[in-house]
């Protein structure tokens, strides 16, 4: 059960830097050689790799998030995001394979909220030192209609 | 502390069966004569125990499931649900009772994603082996109107 | 990991409390001279401390039950939480804090569902023999627009 909780205080800390806008401490919990994606449900089903967002590299999450501050449009926006429980899938030595459910709602300036993507983590997470990074999160949404080219990460 | 993990990760790998599509493996968390029910908070109030899905045993849920491939009216849905951690109600020998939140969202063809139903599942586990079965599972919808008379599981 | 679970199964008890419409359970989750707030983020962020709903004392929050219970007005709508998991921020002595992800939905009496609320609960346990109490629940939400004044309690 110890990776489990690991794992769910991860996501914690990880959900809490996007919904408080902390963004820049976002490509923190990716290695640096990570792989991040964010995809749709017959895509992946399809093996289409490429995605809706997709980066191979910390620095592009960190291309990411200094070209959504400097566009600038964000600022009237914020996520919240909901987790489950880690489901743990693999275990060997000090890689992790899990799932982990996903429900993210937007709240506009206007004070509407709503339900904009859910889906589910598949992650595989590499324990350095005493922590935890993400040396791979695709993120893959239940619809695949949403639009996230432009927004905040999932 | 045990039960709690072991029925949250139970109630992760339950989630995943039917949001994963994997409905042929979703009978399996139950016990052979296990009760299976789904009703709303007013009539369980009131005590009234048929609900609007029943079954009393593994074998009914398994009729359940065939009978949704065969009408294949659900390929164009998807479920996720978020489910909160299970409150611990008693334990007794190889027996556990919980109370575990549930808020599933339906995702249609369109893209359009809604809140589906909310509301508790009244649970007790039995121990079989290494692992948990569910002897009984009431889940009881907030809202007296869910339409969930042909629908996936909760 | 052991304040992480205590807090999680804590917050689940809150929750259901809340939910299953046991309001006057409500106020001992709190210490006496406990802090109670609800407000929205700006507000926060601005170092306004007023917030939507205010309360510095446990008797203050067993008022406001009995207010909600004489003006009866709630006896059609009912909220379901669903809570992430705790991120412990500090520990010191028999005090922790944390934050809280949570969620609430609204059922109407049409049965109409709709995501009333999301935010995070900033709070201070203290350990009061064999379990914990909130001296302090800032509730704080992700919309500025949130119609909580004569609400049930988050």
């Amino acid at each position: 059960m110890n990776d489990l909780l690991s794992i769910a205080a991860f996501n914690a800390r990880y959900a809490q830097a996007i919904d408080s806008d902390a963004l820049e401490t976002w490509p923190a919990f990716f290695t640096e050689d990570c792989h991040y994606r964010i995809t749709h449900v017959e895509n992946e089903q399809d093996g289409l790799a490429a995605g809706i967002v997709y980066a191979d590299s910390r620095a592009m999450l960190e291309d990411r998030i200094a070209a959504l501050r400097e566009a600038n449009i964000y600022e009237r926006q914020r996520y919240r995001h909901l987790l489950g429980l880690p489901l743990v899938t693999a275990q060997d030595g000090a890689t992790t394979t899990a799932s982990t459910p996903f429900l993210v709602v937007r709240i506009m300036a206007t004070g509407q909220s709503e339900v904009f993507a859910t889906g589910v983590y598949n992650d595989r997470f590499v324990r350095e030192g005493d922590g935890l990074l993400l040396a791979e999160r695709v993120a893959v949404c239940d619809s695949t209609v949403t639009d996230t080219l432009m927004a905040l990460p999932l």
